[in-house]
């Protein structure tokens, strides 16, 4: 076995590979081909910035998993994976980006050489680096059936082991210190890419605990941060222009540790909110709480959001949508693990160690209200918020 | 027309929808999906971390552009496109990551209502942003048929006008000032990611010139900088080690100034190099210089290449791949532009305000040296280095 320092230990690798062959299973899925960077990088510990080109993991019916990818991608996969090097795979350059030949034809190529030509192959129909092309070649060079096995990998994910509740830990950790160095920052006068240049450099350092200090890895999204107006709208990056008194701005950031995510917003208001956003701030507050205490074992997904909403509903303000979804590793675009989701209509029940973004942010009229938590079902009572950080509208003079 | 600060003015992109319309035409596509985010932003204006739900811009046979998307999202789109509101469409959230039902099924309603549910559809079909499903269920839902019309926007984007140029050469200051803080901060003990901290920082941070201080923007690529056997790897990103003598670490980083890229590489030795390391340098320079020589208008894609390959066969160094692509506007997972390729094979003809990423990295056994630059085709002569860095392997003691 190669001499590689993997995120976690060899057996928990193995378990994962368990748990993945038991739900393949129970899917009909008899080879699966991943391509989702989370799901390789929780299979067999794959990490480098390669998923903008085709790649994936290949579980066959025994054995180890199989990395597939761009030949000098899979030096990287030497470099970051378990498996022996007769199990890490590479295509030539010809493949990439080019209009005549697609990867998918090597892929097949590469499951006929194993014996798994005929298999009931899983793929992930929507996922992002799955796309519809490959879809269309692989379908055409493959000679059993194609079955969507989209979140297959990604299920598996959802309750978290020690090991990935310390990384988290550390990501909280990151994120508190995120905000700290916002509040420090932020005033009337200083540029909005200024502040980011100090939330990025914050999330990179990283933090301290009894182990020793620990470095920060890159968020799966960008900071996002509106201010007024643009606050309105949920999902709007930054622009250079002095911040002004008299509006609010939300920061929508995560603190990440190889790859594990804790996201935490919190709104930073310069100057006197407008009473309707502080009447808000009382009912969002009041929500949270509502909704920590019905996110516990045994409860549903939708039994939170349902705590949330009905507070808001008591308080005449309306929302609908989601509010909230499951976190852990990830990769850009999105830092959802692409599950359950908190909503009302969302029946998944709630396990010990499974960890979700709490997202109730406002997005009104003229303005938007972001005060979230990263939380962990707990084995017995109300979810345990991972970050330890105050849980208000913040308002600088 | 709503009030909002486009990055470019409207006459321009006046001249891009018409660039599009009669590239669709050409292609026999009669109503346009791009999913793209930089084809969406390109068209539209509109800039949001939003790409990881289905959204994208509509081209119709005629009129503005319609920006389709998330409802939140659709607030985004009315504080950065151009578009009235009337053609800025939002989808509910009970579409967003459901099982039971899919966006692509709203977007064809909205097709339907507009009147081109039967109409010859453009899609594209190789981009992360378009996935097996999306396509499966338009496929099923659209009267028409669906044509492949991967690239057709990004074969459009090739040729930079003023404005873009201008946003690139403040890039390009931005990814000197990264490469700049990179050697002031590099050395032995240093911990990479705090490395990463400055570089992140010191491009969000931007520049200034004549006309005042500018900020920076996330890149679509984080920051890549393997050390020693890990640099044999193209993509690895970084960890929190200390960093070695008797090593080279190569920065693979790109400045960003309003969603366009200037990437540019370079690598630092700290210690002696072996002296295969500085063979390659020489041979490396040997070559980016008479690839720039090639780099001209009336040449192509493939000449660029052959020039420099033919160095490092005169030298004995074996390498195969691409060692280009075209950069401007773009998101993540990529900033190349996904068009032409500097490889060989490639007849593109080059053309004056073309911008490629000329990339003849050397992943070797043991160590990767990347020298790179970004070039812009002149109307005359040899291809201009957008930005002014010192091109040589950097070595601190």
């Amino acid at each position: 076995m190669p001499d590689v320092p993997l995120p976690f230990a060899r057996a928990e690798y193995s378990d994962r590979l368990a748990k993945v062959r038991r739900a393949m299973n129970d899917a009909g899925v008899e080879v699966l081909f991943t391509c989702d960077p989370s799901n390789m990088a929780w299979l067999t510990g794959y990490d480098g910035w390669s998923f903008y080109v085709h790649q994936g993991v290949i579980v066959g019916p025994s054995g180890d998993p199989v990395f597939w990818g761009r030949s000098m991608d899979a030096n990287g996969a030497l470099r970051t994976c378990y498996m022996a090097p007769e199990d890490i795979v590479g295509y030539s350059d010809d493949f990439v980006m080019s209009t005549q030949r697609h990867a998918m034809q090597d892929l097949a190529r590469v499951l006929g050489e194993r014996g798994w030509n005929d298999k009931a192959l899983g793929v992930e129909m929507e996922n992002y680096y799955y796309s519809a092309r490959a879809h269309a070649v692989l379908s055409a060079a493959h000679g059993g059936v194609l079955v969507d096995a989209t979140a297959l990998v990604n299920w598996q994910r959802a309750i978290k082991s020690p090991g990935e509740l310390a990384f988290m830990r550390r990501a909280a950790q990151i994120v508190e210190n995120m905000h700290a160095a916002i509040l420090e920052n932020i005033r009337p006068g200083r540029r909005k890419n200024e502040l980011v240049a100090e939330i990025l450099r914050t999330g990179m350092w990283g933090g301290e605990d009894e182990e020793g200090r620990f470095g920060g890895d890159y968020p799966a999204i960008m900071p996002l941060l509106p201010t007024g107006m643009d606050a309105t709208a949920a999902h709007l990056t930054w622009d250079d222009k002095p911040m002004e008194t008299g509006a609010g701005t939300f920061f929508e950031i995560a603190g990440c540790y190889r790859r594990y995510h804790v996201p935490l917003c919190r709104t930073v208001y310069l100057g006197d909110p407008p009473v309707d956003m502080l009447v808000a701030e009382e009912a969002v507050l009041e929500g949270i709480a509502d909704g920590i205490e019905a996110a516990r074992a045994g409860n549903t997904a939708g039994d939170v959001a349902r705590a949330f909403y009905s507070v808001l509903e008591k308080r005449g303000i309306s929302r609908q949508g989601r509010c909230g979804y499951p976190i852990g590793i990830s990769y850009p675009p999105d830092w959802g693990e692409r599950t359950y989701s908190i909503r009302p209509s969302d029946e998944t029940k709630l396990a010990p160690n499974m960890t979700f973004h709490f997202m109730p942010a406002l997005w009104m009229d003229s303005w938007g209200l972001e005060i979230t938590e990263t939380l962990r079902i707990a084995e017995d009572g109300p979810a345990e918020p991972l970050a330890d950080y105050p849980r208000k509208l913040f308002v600088k003079g």
